[in-house]
């Protein structure tokens, strides 16, 4: 499990509770929150545990050792930090699947040693394919590791697509077109604002955004859903992961979320997949495919709901969805880009520094800025370089133009 | 084609003409619509033609034979008559897929001699399952031939069932329970009276009942949606096909018909089919499975239609849905019962003989008189003796009782 404590990894290891004869978690990494990740520790006796900071081991070791005798683990595990210790619990030897929870890009080197150690992977990190899809499409290919979406949206695609004839010779994620399938459409919320108008978006507040109608999700992630950029980047996720071109996924706006997404085959004949919108289902599907598991979890029941309803999105309201699609269709490193500058200028709205109207404003101009034609087949330094290039531009851009972008200026 | 000048038969050979390159119709089987018939012979060169009534088949050579010599079809095609003759283009060598069209009893014999020969079936006709479900199922293991549901609820299910385990084991329609399968929804558009209160349906007249919101279908069908003895019957058929218990097919009402059908599998993700409501797509999935067609058929799309809507079947006001549950459970004939006797409670109905709410009243009569307990493996014999005999039964009965169910009589 990469990213033990966040939002992915706790939804995990809490299936991994409730499921233990299907399941035993034999390595954890997280980042800082070592009081959660003791208390992991001693319900799964992770083989291996690796922390993002190396400088943060020896105090997870020393609160190890001082645990209450009566608490502790049936053993203690092994003890990794940095990079390279990510990295080897990422490829541990005894684990089947790696569930990949750490967000943005931090999550990218570790994903990578995964797939390079042949483990099956249960994608819920989205740079994985958005910044690196270029890099890791041709590692899948080598290794024969698989990409199983844990995310909601692509998990719905994969539940449809495994009746096809696509996922008879392949059932694999690699980018591949999917004979016979047509299209694909995302399901989107419409976040906070689905029910603002544009002009009601000029006074748009931190708050408003960061409280979603339907889904328990990160602030970042929120913002996201809010902007449609959310969206924008599962369009991208879903070029990569089932190899249809832009024009063949779509977007629908579905205040519900009980219809997580759908495909169209050839023969006009449209499959969807649909549930409570719970993040549990899609990762235990990506956990136990191809095969299902029986749960006792509430049963979705269409009459209780009484409607589901459906519009297409409004790309004046929601211009990151386009900003999304052009940056996929120009392809190499620009959809990392888009998703970095996204990333720092959704960070800058929540430290207050920049208006929500201003997010989709300084992510076209860095995409404007950057130059894709020298990067249509990029390296991993590549991606990581212009990552961080992005994230520079957009701060120094807020700096520049901190009265232009202003929360105070609803005139924008 | 068992049935070419009725509703399936004439879509069977639409999509025939539409997809030359895919199928070859080489047998047709019709009634007395030798009109339309010849056109159809014109069109596609049968190598056999069979019509169920003897007398006819002479009629239609003297027809043939003075066919404007500028419309011929290519070859004529052998032609029989009656029940043998109906079996003979039933089995017919050069077929790989017998279309079963023909409504009510009449389609049995036929698919019997069809499944005997081996051949796969596109099934529409539903008293193959419905009344004689323990008649056929075992008919299928023996010759190894498929039931590929070509009605739009059951392919729906079938549709979604595609990429479960159970698809990769059996791929197969024979009664054996689906691992994984926690429940079949189908779904109702509730008729033509769905927004009638029970109170108003005391003034039904034959007019009411036989407008079809959503389907362009046979009167008699029609009249089923209506009382929703229709899904009643389908979720008998569910039975055979998907080996399910009755707890586990649940019926939901969905006046929209996008959504065709649903399966809840056992991890509580619920997978469902949808379409316009046209029966050529479920008939042409039937043809081409495990296939898919492309067609250029008019694509799907929610935010057109904008909302679906469900609830739950009100069983007050539709007493034939707890009639065909209870038939079912009770198994052996008794199905067969219910199927008869509504049959000719609603032909008795469509020449205004009995009262549209007459019609579950006489059906539970005549299931009441049944002793159902002699037949629990019942023979082909036996299934078209309870069928004659519950027929019978309710013209006795409506003749009898031709006051208590009269039209003019509101007050019952």
């Amino acid at each position: 499990m990469l990213g033990s404590t966040g939002s992915i990894g706790t939804q995990t290891l809490q299936i991994a509770e409730e499921f233990p004869e299907q399941f035993k978690v034999v390595s954890l990494t997280a980042g800082r929150n070592l009081t959660l990740l003791i208390e992991q520790i001693k319900k799964h006796s992770p083989e291996v545990v690796a922390l993002a900071e190396e400088c943060l081991v020896q105090e997870l070791q020393e609160r190890l050792d001082n645990i209450n005798p009566s608490e502790k683990p049936k053993k203690f595990p092994k003890l990794f930090g940095g990079p390279e210790g990510l990295n080897i619990a990422a490829s541990w030897d005894h684990s089947d699947l790696v569930v990949t929870g750490i967000v943005g890009c931090a999550g990218l080197l570790p994903t990578l040693a995964a797939i390079k150690a042949g483990k099956d992977i249960a994608l819920a990190n989205k740079e994985t394919l958005i910044a690196a899809g270029p890099v890791v499409l041709p590692e899948l290919k080598k290794s024969g590791s698989r990409l199983l979406p844990a995310d909601s949206e692509h998990s719905a695609i994969f539940q449809c697509l495994q009746g096809t004839p696509w996922a008879e010779n392949a059932r694999l994620s690699t980018g591949v077109p999917t004979p016979g399938l047509r299209n694909i459409q995302l399901t989107a919320s419409g976040g906070a604002f689905r029910d603002w108008s544009i002009d009601e978006l000029r006074n748009a507040s931190v708050k408003d955004a960061t409280s979603h109608p339907n889904w328990s999700m990160g602030k970042k992630i929120t913002v996201d859903s809010a902007t449609l950029m959310n969206k924008g980047l599962e369009v991208i996720e879903a070029h990569y992961l089932f190899g249809l071109n832009y024009n063949h996924i779509e977007i629908v706006i579905h205040p519900q979320s009980i219809i997580h997404s759908m495909i169209e085959l050839g023969d006009s004949s449209v499959l969807a997949q649909m549930g409570w919108p719970d993040m549990k289902l899609p990762i235990l599907y990506a956990m136990s495919w191809p095969n299902r598991i029986e749960t006792p979890w509430k049963r979705l029941s269409l009459p209780e709901i009484g409607s589901l309803t459906f519009k297409s999105p409004d790309t004046a309201k929601y211009p990151c969805m386009e900003l999304a699609y052009s940056a996929g269709r120009s392809g190499g490193t620009m959809p990392a880009v888009l998703n970095a500058a996204n990333e720092e200028a959704v960070a800058q709205f929540l430290k207050e520094k920049i208006h929500f109207l201003s997010i989709p404003k300084i992510i076209e101009s860095v995409c404007e800025q950057h130059k894709n034609d020298l990067n249509q087949n990029p390296k991993l330094n590549d991606v990581i370089a212009v990552d961080e290039w992005a994230r520079r531009v957009v701060r120094e851009n807020v700096l520049t133009n901190a009265n232009r972008y202003s929360m105070a200026n609803t005139a924008e």
